[in-house]
């Protein structure tokens, strides 16, 4: 704590002027909870800096002042990493005035833009060139690129693009004394040292405060050919990835499972136009994207010849592909609809994990018969971006149970789930990051080793320890 | 210095062999220079370990003793950072033993090796299961997994693939005080903490010995479309590049410039079979591979179409397609017979330098006028990756002039050179790295906030200095 927390207040509103200093709790409310209302805190102060300068001033401030800060971008994070917690301590740095587009370069397909503007607008920006900017989020109206590389953000289109890391070129950072590096570069090579920028990227706030970053973009593609295939069993689904990989390249850009019960909870509560591509009721669906740069080229035939052999095999046991954009719309629509599907079914327990692409069925099986053994007829919410390794991995409770009964089991489940994927070479966090939710967790399965060298980069690049302390590390690691 | 040199011998011999802890001259002479020849050093010792729990035992004898670190794998690189300096008082660690492919898994597209597999090696691993590792440099049968890693190599395939970075899924590494970190995961995504691999890679082995690396692979391309253009000027190889782009998208795999004096250098020294494919002495000539994984769509139509729309619009002044895969060998033989050519012509001044791929005309423009103004009639022979923004931009000495008195000038040339690629938001060493050849242009060119923070990530993570030091930063710097 500082010991003069009104003066640190007023230099700081000579920074920011006095309209960008919140203080008062109808004020600060959009800050102080994540998006879902979880981990509420208190902030001593939401600042709201304009530039990078000002976000120098105000870390030098608190600096200074001992005051601990939370960087924030969008705010819909999911692991309690952007949020104050309730000691009323610390100081929540908001970037949501930062929203310049500072450049878009088509002919060298790089893009500049600082740290709050939101992902859709970073989508825009580069659609106006006829660039894509690749990353997308289901958040992606209000999440902001600051929040993407400080989470490495992953979302829909992984398997092509790679995540938010991958299109990354350079950053400008306010580190912890209030210096700023500016590593802001466009260079597509540059070997002149150690790579700072990857300190920051998914570092959940806690190595520096990005305010700006240069992204890659790509060609925007021209056609997409969208599936829904049933399939057997999740092996089939490694299997089909594959034989489609070997045939049309880089082109499948995403490769989503989704199990039955998913499936039945979106057809349940369906909303209009929504309905099941195919008939029967089958126990795995996938549904794809391979997407083409050139006009000339329809990669329809090759994504046909792949299913009808699938099909012979007996990997699929039933495929359409969407006749028209609209159609993709609704398949995809399917997709995005299992999360909300789930929260109108009854409380859930959820996970984010990867396994390596080809452990996915064994980790299906493994989890499944310990999680049926631990609570006799829980319901497994099996999805997400198999082509990543990466499954949203959630639970239902089961019929007659009550909510309480079930909550209270989520530590056993986590465990359960966890343990079998870090036992698979897996992570417990693919994409989310690990905030104040996962640190427990992160702490159980994470080698020591790692995490003695993670302590020792965040002592020599945050001495005080003042940057989303706690979070990702607990602070005694600091220390 | 250790106290007990001999008792250290001793011990390293006890865990790695007495054959493969070399000290005679003739046992240490591929190790102890460069293969041009450059650097020439003596090493204490050569210590060729076996395995990751060898190389960890050598190393921590080796911290026990206080005696420096020098890691080496194929000793191919350019810049002194790989072989011993001439205080005898430096360990050489070859990973040369180290050469197991460890797992190569087709389906989840990724692949385990050691660090002393050569880049060639690892290519066949990966194309007897009919995938493709994509990393691939003039030295490929020489250089190594591990090298390639710890300078972060580039090469042709950049454009399409990325850095020898972008293809890394996980690293073992081995620490300053000979603990192990095993990050060898092959996950597409995993935010749990820190991405502590990318502190090894381009680290030049001053954070960590890579003793094992897990990669991406890709799809195996089935057709590859080689075309030679002319050019007026290098502004259109940077339009033709944003068309073909456009056009057929990632499928744009390597896209090289040459500048006139680079080809005439080339044709004054052909081999057999090495010919111009085109006619006249046009002065600039792009060559590049469009690669496609489908066999029944094929790219040469819309390659065409671009370049029917380049020959209209004066971007090119003629153009050919490889008939043949021999051909399209033969187009690349003139490219990659450019530096031989140079040996052959006399002494030369190199530079590695990259900008924004957009700045590369103005830098051609600037850094020519700058050089012609200082060493009247400098021939300059342009060459490079344009489409990464990386040029090997090299000097052959005028007409009559001694050969000494060219070298000399070096100095003044690299100053020209690397002050137009700063200027322009450019770097001094876009691939090659830094070692000790170029530190004094990285100390002159790279903000002090950037080599300040590599400097406590080398105090974190090597306490005592002792992993290649003086190379990267300076020895004063890690104290």
């Amino acid at each position: 704590m500082a010991e003069q927390p009104s003066s640190l207040l007023a230099a700081l509103a000579a920074v920011v002027g006095d309209a960008h200093v919140l203080t008062a709790a109808a004020d600060t409310a959009p800050y102080v909870a994540e998006w879902r209302g979880h981990y509420p805190g208190i902030a001593r102060a939401v600042v709201r800096p304009a530039d990078t300068g000002q976000v120098a001033a105000v870390v030098r401030l608190c600096a200074e002042a001992g005051v601990p800060v939370v960087p924030q971008g969008g705010n819909t994070g999911l692991v309690g990493g952007s949020t104050p917690d309730d000691s009323g301590g610390e100081i929540v740095i908001s970037l949501g005035r930062m929203t310049a587009v500072r450049n878009v370069d088509p002919a060298g397909n790089s893009m500049t833009l600082e740290a709050g503007c939101t992902i859709l607008a970073a989508q825009q920006a580069a659609a106006e060139y006829r660039r894509l900017f690749p990353l997308s989020l289901a958040s992606e109206g209000s999440a902001t690129i600051g929040g993407a590389l400080s989470t490495n953000a992953g979302g829909e289109q992984v398997l092509r693009y790679g995540n938010t890391r991958d299109l990354a070129l350079g950053l400008e950072v306010v580190l912890a004394d209030g210096r700023v590096l500016d590593a802001l570069t466009t260079l597509r090579k540059d070997n002149t040292g150690y790579d700072l920028k990857q300190l920051f990227i998914g570092a959940e706030g806690t190595l520096g405060i990005v305010t700006a970053a240069a992204f890659k973009l790509y060609a925007m593609p021209r056609q997409t050919v969208t599936g829904w295939v049933a399939l057997p069993e999740p092996r089939a689904a490694v299997d089909l990835l594959a034989m489609l990989t070997d045939a049309v390249g880089e082109r499948v850009t995403a490769f989503e499972l989704l199990g039955r019960e998913a499936l039945d909870q979106v057809l349940a509560h369906a909303t209009a136009g929504m309905r099941d591509p195919l008939g029967g009721s089958y126990p795995w669906a996938v549904l794809f994207d391979v997407s083409e740069t050139s006009a000339a080229l329809d990669p329809t035939g090759p994504v046909e010849e792949v299913l009808g052999r699938a099909l012979e095999q007996g990997l699929a046991t039933d495929a359409a592909l969407a006749a028209s954009g609209r159609q993709a719309q609704e398949f995809w629509a399917l997709r995005e609809h299992v999360p909300e599907a789930q929260r109108l079914h009854g409380p859930s327990i959820k996970h984010d994990i990867s396994v390596p692409v080809t452990a996915i069925p064994n980790f299906i099986d493994a989890a499944g018969t310990a999680l049926r053994d631990a609570v006799p007829g829980i319901r497994i919410v099996c999805f997400g971006h198999v082509g990543d390794g990466n499954l949203h991995y959630n639970q239902s409770k089961p019929a007659g149970m009550a909510d309480a009964a079930f909550r209270a089991r989520a530590p056993d489940i986590h465990d359960i789930v966890h343990g079998i994927a870090a036992r698979m070479h897996g992570s417990i966090s693919a994409e989310h990051g690990i905030g104040r939710l996962k640190q427990d967790a992160f702490l159980r399965h994470k080698s020591p080793v790692a995490v003695d060298l993670m302590a020792r980069v965040k002592a020599a690049l945050d001495p005080q320890g003042l940057f989303n302390p706690g979070r990702v590390l607990p602070r005694a690691r600091q220390a």
